[in-house]
């Protein structure tokens, strides 16, 4: 697992100035540490290629601020005599991620290692909700998780908010699911989260589209292994995409690319909420899927829990939406295959789990319409997404990777935050 | 213009071995020059960073080695002191570009500054023949060109075939509409061309998929200005495309991305050569456009000046054939653009000359099916493809590219290649 950041990999030349080389090199060890899991300073040497002393020089600073825990340890499985052994800290700088989404809000706190420490879900839904409502709603959640995450000692040094819509310099332009359109999100929520935390230092606040950051999880925590292009589709109420390219996300010319939901399926078809008709969405979204299978909507996940049970039941209704769904899931994969050329389509969101049914008829689009040796027979190319890896972590994880690229920028001079 | 090499934009430092430094200064100069398109040797020192002493010496260099000329005239717009004004040379090194397609096979040869100075299109019918015959025809061509090439004292260092279908490491995966698979094109052309050239140095020969190309060419030499991720679409028997993001080709994660042709119109129409139905190419390839106009495509070339000439004529079964592939064009489009987000869609092959009649219908579907805020009203950004850009004159840039990269690497020593 690795969290690449945009500082480069090998240490600055002595030529550039003192303090800049020096904060480069404190993020080349703490992200060396962090991806070695357990390493003494020798391993974390011979990783990076700085010198013993400077390494020991670098890891005291790290210590001392708190990115890094030391053991007793020894480590024989390493090169050089052994030593007490270095991992990145479990509590201190953290970050926190809010996932708002049309019928639920999740909220999950990561720890440097980008491990899941505190995960809150509330279900509700917030289409009725004006957007200055369904932030403060988010903020109170997250003010929650906050409570849990001071609780084990994690001090969450920025939030992200995952948005189901088109997301750019912090403002959703349009999230049709939610009916939002040009609202800024950053601000209110940041205002409402600081009034539920009084006396305590309020967190920068950043947005980003939901299925972007459900991309990025799963490149960071999913098991895509040595598979750095990918497409990742995420099942709602609407059908968010994501375009990894070689492990960058692929945002296009306006930061809004990925927006498979809205492909048409069939230019006659049903009417969508962005305007046009016959979208995917209104075949393989939350709602039509549900609909087409009898199962009351109202209760988002409750629903898709039955529809699960109901396929398993081998029920003929929910069996049929979902073949129908997998096919209409196929055709648009199958063009955006041809169109992008991915090592593997990721299904996330409510897939995941009715991935058994929708893949064989997706699968079958697939093989049939992608252009021959774009799509190789058999293998785990279309595959559910790990279940370790949602928007909300994608979204924590983003405001450790800041952490990670420059650590000086973030070390906790105050306990303050821990209260 | 500028045809910008993997190569950073800056000097070297010094500490890099001597003729590393060297190598990589010269193509920042010669780079320079072509980019000012005339040029002091201050104002080159002023663009690239460099010391007048240093530039001298460099200059020096390109001028021995052919890649630059000097002319006495001064230049009084530049500051420092008149002096003589450098250009590239226009003769000596250049690149070949051959584009084998369906109906045609069309040669262009530019010089280092990129322009067009060769073209040779011969209208044939390629389908029939085998890769190894087809190979040795255009050969044959790009022989004739060559010839044309050493009149104008231009000599080829390399050439570049550009291809209809999914080419990878020198082999064309498949080239459905010319009936390939599996074949490897650059040898057989390389030895068929040297077998026409007996006594002249052989041309190392690669090869690309020709949407690439033409998408390359188009970022080159056409009027894009600085929108620099753009969707290509160029008609010709089959529908190519390519996918250009931030100024640089998006290959996939096979090499095969851009098949727009392939991408899924109506999931149960005609069948397609690539195994599939209901493709793209079954709507508005250009045999399809031929006969929903009721034209005999028998001669392509012909057949799309008279399908023009009768839309200009105002004949209803030309203008509802336009239409019709115009809506269906724009629907595949429009998904494109809500996948890939870009600044702009170029129309390129035979689409260039029937773009009046293809884009109102297109950008219907394009207004009425993307997210939006990702597809403005107004403005050109379904266009035409510049007549100055086609996929022979990308690849023939390519070879270009590689000159301007590394200079020394192609420096002519001998003038055999001039006979």
């Amino acid at each position: 697992m690795t969290l690449p950041g945009p500082v480069g990999r090998t240490p600055l030349e002595p030529k550039a100035d003192r303090d800049t080389v020096r904060r480069h090199n404190l993020s080349l060890v703490l992200r060396a540490v962090r991806e070695a899991g357990e390493v003494t300073r020798a391993g974390v040497s011979a990783r990076v290629g700085l010198t013993r002393a400077a390494i020991s020089s670098l890891v005291e600073q790290l210590l001392e601020s708190g990115f890094l825990s030391e053991s007793g340890k020894t480590f024989s499985g390493q090169a050089g005599r052994p030593g007490t052994v270095l991992k990145v800290a479990r509590t201190g700088v953290a970050g926190i991620g809010v996932e708002i989404n049309v019928d639920y809000v999740s909220v999950c706190v990561v720890d440097l290692a980008g491990t899941d420490r505190v995960r809150l879900v509330e279900h509700l839904d917030n289409r009725g909700a004006t957007p200055a409502r369904v932030l403060a709603r988010a903020a109170g959640i997250a003010a929650r998780a906050l409570t849990s995450a001071a609780e084990q000692e994690l001090q969450p040094v920025g939030a992200a908010l995952a948005l189901p819509g088109l997301v750019a310099a912090g403002t959703v332009r349009q999230a049709p699911n939610l009916g939002w359109s040009q609202v800024a999100a950053e601000l209110p929520f940041a205002d409402a989260l600081a009034a539920l935390r009084p006396g305590l230092p309020a967190l920068p606040v950043r947005s980003e589209n939901e299925a972007n950051l459900a991309a990025l999880a799963e490149l960071w925590f999913g098991g895509l292994g040595a598979m750095r292009t990918f497409l990742y589709l995420t099942g709602e109420i609407g059908v968010g995409g994501a375009l990894v390219l070689d492990g960058e996300l692929l945002r296009g010319a306006h930061g809004f690319a990925g927006e498979i939901g809205h492909v048409v399926v069939a230019p006659d078809g049903p009417e969508c909420r962005c305007g046009s008709r016959g979208c995917l969405e209104q075949y393989a979204g939350q709602s039509a899927l549900l609909r087409a299978a009898g199962i009351d909507e109202t209760n988002g996940a409750v629903a898709v829990a039955e529809l699960e049970r109901r396929a398993r039941a081998g029920e003929a209704a929910a069996l049929s939406a979902l073949e129908r769904a997998g096919a209409m899931l196929g055709r648009v994969l199958s063009g955006a295959v041809n169109l992008f050329d991915p090592d593997a389509v990721v299904l996330g969101g409510i897939y995941r789990p009715l991935v058994p049914w929708l893949a064989p008829p997706a699968g079958a689009e697939l093989g049939g319409r992608v252009v021959s040796g774009l799509w190789p027979e058999g293998g785990d190319r279309l595959r559910a997404s790990s279940p370790a890896a949602d928007a909300a972590r994608g979204a924590a994880a983003l405001v450790v990777q800041d952490v990670l690229t420059d650590p000086v920028a973030y070390a906790i001079t105050s306990v303050a935050g821990r209260a």
